[in-house]
C-alpha cells in the first residue's frame, strides 16, 4: 500500500473546526487506499502564548526547558487530531517526536535529527493505524526532549517520508503553492508545477518564505520529492524534486522579491589581506545576516565594499561595525535603506546564456536604475529602489514569458 | 543530606508570579541544607481548558489520547518552575512522568504506578539540582503516556517520597491542614498536628476533601508519613503518619460533614438470599457511588434497606432501579434530598466506648433527629437534615472537646 506523508502547519489546525478538516483530509487520503502519516504543528498562536509565560518567570530561559515547554505545543495537536479523526470514524494513534522514533542531537532549540527509527510508525500502519505524529520536536539518546528550530514540523514530515520510503509527502500551507511571483506584485504569476530543489534553495533565500532553506537541503540531500499545497481546497500545488532534463527546458522558473532591505558601503578600505575578513567575521560574530556582497577590482590600493541586510538589521550593524571601521584605516560607512532586491532563478541558466542581458534590457526600458548585481549559478539578483520593485518584477516576469 | 518531597497543586502554581513564590519556596529549603525535588500539577485552569478543547473535536475521546493531552499541562508547569528556579539564582531540572521514571500499567486515564526507578532523580540531586518532576503523569513499559486520574499529583509526590526514600514529604494546598472541622461551619475548628492514616481515610470519605483517599492509601501502604500544608505561608500544617500509642490517646481527631446527600427506602424486600445483592450489584454496575446502607433485622419474612449517596447521583439511581425493585417484589421506592452526614473519626475510639451514648446525647439535647447510623471501628456516622448540619457539627465539636 502507497505510504503517504502529511504535514499541517499551525494555521491549517489553528482552531478545533479546522483540526476536524485536517482529519477529515487524512482520513480522505487514507480511504483512497494508503497508509497515512500526518505530522502536525502547533495550533497557531500557542507557541507565542508559552514564550510569552516563559518570558514571565525568566528573563533568560535555558534552552532544555523551552523545549520542554514548547514541545507541548504540538503534543497537544497530535491528540486533537488522533481524537478528531477517531470521532470520524477513523483508527488513529497519536505520536510524541519520541515515540516516532526521532532521534536528535541535544542542541536544545536547534537540535538536528539525527535518526530515525521508524519501527513504531511502520507497526501502527501495518495494524491499520493512522499516524499522527508532532512535528518540530524529537528526543536525545538519554531521553531529553529537543526541538528543531525553525521550520521544524517540515524537516520532521521530510525525515519521516525518507525513514520510511514514502511515495509522497506533502506539504500542506496556506497557499496553493509555490508561484512564478508573489502573486500581490504580479497579477499575473502562475503557480508553479515542478521546481528543482536548488530552484526553490535560490527563490526562498530570496524572501520566498513558502519553506526554511534547511528543510528543503534536507530534502534534496535524501532525494525526498515533497508537494507544497494547500489544506483549504484539494487543487494540486508545487511538486519539488532533483532537477531533470525536463525542468532544464525552462530557463527562468520564477522571480523573487524582497523588500525591507538595506545596503551599506565602506568607503577605502585598504586592500590588504584580512581588512575584508576582519569586517565580515566581526558581523558574523555578533549575527549580522548579511545578504549580497560586491566588491570592485581594487585599482588605487583601496576598494569600496557593499553589502546589503535585512533594513532591521542596520543598527547592529552599525553599533558592532563603526569601531572596525576605523580600527582598519577605511574611510566613511554609508548607510541606505528603503532597497529591495529581485532575483531570477532557474536551473536552466545554466546552459543558456542572455538571462542577465534580457534582465537589465526589461528593466533599463522601464527607466529603473540597478544598484548592486549579484549572480550565482542559477541566480541572478539586482538591488534596486524599494519603490521601484512591484514594476521590475512585473517587467522582468513578462520578459521571461513567466505568465500562465 | 535529607531529601525533601514538595508537592504543589494547580491553585499554587496558578499563575507566573505564584509559579516565581513556589520557586522561591522550593530554593529557600534546598539552601537550608536540603536535597529537594517538587511535583506540581498543571495551572489551575489549563486542564480544564483542554478537556474542553477535545469535547470540540470528538463526543467520546478516546483514553489513550486523553492521557497526551492532559500530560501536557503538568509538562509546562515543570518547564515554567524549573525557569524560575533557575532565574532566581538556582539549579533546577524539569522531569516529565516518564523521564522521573514513574512505570505504570496501561489503564489509561487511571492508571496505578507499577514502579518508581529513581535513578535520573537520584542523580540529578547528587549533582546539585532541584528535580522538577510532573505529577499526574507516567509510562507504560511500551512507552505509552499514561496519568494517574483524579488527586494523581499527590500520588506522584508520595511514590517518589518512598523510592528515594525521602525526609519529609510536604502537599501543599490552599489550606492550613487537616481541622478537627470545616471552620467554615465550626468557627473555633482547630488545625490538628498529628493524625494517623485511618482517621485521614475516614475523613476524606467523609467529605473532607483536602486529600483524594487512594493517596493516603498508597501512603500508609509504603509507609511514607507526609505533612498537609499551605503554600501562602510557612506555618506548620497536619502531620499524617502510622498510628502511635500518642495517637491513641485522642478519642476523637476530629468531624466532617458531608452535604448534598440524599436518601433511599426500598420498602418490603423480600428476606431472600440474593434479593439486596441485586440492587446494590444494579447500582455498582451502572457506576451509582452509594454511601451508607442500612437494613433492619427482618421479623416478618421483608425487611426495609436504606441507603444514601450524593444527590446528584440520585436521578441515575431511579433509571437503573426502578425495574429491579419490580422484579424482585418489593413494596415502594422512598426518596428523599435535603440530608447531610455527620461523621466523628478518630482511633481511640476503639478503645474507649461511649463515643456513640456521647454523640447521641449532644444532637438529642439539641433536638436533632437522627436518621440513620453507621459506624465502623473509627468512625460513627449520622444521617441528619441538612439545615440541621451547622448546629449539630458545632454541638459534637464542643461535646468531644476539639476547640483549642
Amino acid at each position: 500500500m502507497p505510504i503517504i506523508i502529511q504535514k499541517y502547519g499551525g494555521t491549517s489546525v489553528g482552531t478545533p473546526e479546522r483540526i476536524l478538516n485536517v482529519a477529515q483530509r487524512v482520513l480522505d487520503t487514507q480511504r483512497a487506499g494508503n497508509s497515512v502519516v500526518c505530522v502536525v504543528s502547533a495550533m497557531s498562536g500557542v507557541t507565542d502564548g508559552l514564550i510569552k509565560l516563559s518570558k514571565q518567570v525568566s528573563q533568560k530561559p535555558s534552552d532544555r526547558e523551552m523545549d520542554v515547554l514548547l514541545s507541548t505545543g504540538e503534543q497537544t495537536t497530535i491528540a486533537l487530531t488522533a481524537m478528531a479523526i477517531n470521532s470520524l470514524g477513523g483508527k488513529a494513534i497519536s505520536l510524541t517526536g519520541a515515540q516516532a522514533g526521532i532521534l536528535t542531537d541535544g542542541l536544545h532549540t536547534k537540535a538536528k535529527i539525527a535518526n530515525i527509527s521508524p519501527r513504531q510508525i511502520r507497526k501502527h500502519l501495518e495494524e491499520g493505524f493512522i499516524c499522527i505524529v508532532a512535528g518540530f520536536q524529537g528526543q536525545t539518546l538519554q531521553g531529553q526532549i529537543t526541538t528543531l528550530g525553525r521550520g521544524g514540523s517540515d524537516l520532521t514530515a521530510i525525515a519521516i517520508a525518507a525513514a520510511v520510503r514514502a511515495d509522497n509527502c506533502e506539504i500542506y500551507t496556506d497557499v496553493e503553492g509555490i508561484y512564478t511571483c508573489d502573486p500581490r506584485i504580479v497579477p499575473d504569476a502562475r503557480k508553479i508545477d515542478t521546481i528543482a530543489y536548488d530552484e526553490l534553495l535560490e527563490m526562498a533565500s530570496s524572501g520566498s518564505k513558502v519553506m526554511q532553506s534547511r528543510s528543503v537541503e534536507f530534502a534534496k540531500k535524501f532525494g525526498v520529492p515533497f508537494e507544497v499545497r494547500s489544506s483549504f481546497n484539494t487543487n494540486r500545488g508545487t511538486t519539488v524534486k532533483e532537477e531533470t532534463p525536463g525542468l532544464e527546458n525552462v530557463v527562468v522558473r520564477g522571480i523573487s522579491v524582497e523588500r525591507n532591505q538595506a545596503k551599506v558601503t565602506i568607503t577605502n578600505v585598504p586592500d590588504r589581506p584580512g581588512a575584508a575578513s576582519r569586517i565580515f567575521s566581526t558581523l558574523s560574530d555578533a549575527g549580522v545576516v548579511i545578504d549580497v556582497i560586491v566588491q570592485n577590482v581594487s585599482l588605487s590600493g583601496t576598494t569600496d565594499i557593499s553589502f546589503t541586510m535585512n533594513k532591521d538589521e542596520l543598527e547592529k550593524m552599525d553599533s558592532v561595525l563603526s569601531t572596525v571601521v576605523r580600527e582598519i584605516g577605511a574611510g566613511e560607512m554609508v548607510k541606505k535603506d528603503g532597497i529591495a532586491k529581485l532575483s531570477v532563478v532557474g536551473i536552466g541558466m545554466r546552459s543558456h546564456s542572455g538571462v542577465a542581458a534580457k534582465l537589465f534590457e526589461a528593466l533599463g526600458n522601464g527607466g529603473i536604475n540597478i544598484q548592486m548585481i549579484s549572480t550565482s549559478e542559477i541566480k541572478i539578483a539586482v538591488i534596486i529602489d524599494e519603490d521601484k520593485i512591484a514594476e521590475a518584477a512585473n517587467l522582468a516576469h513578462t520578459a521571461f514569458g513567466l505568465a500562465g
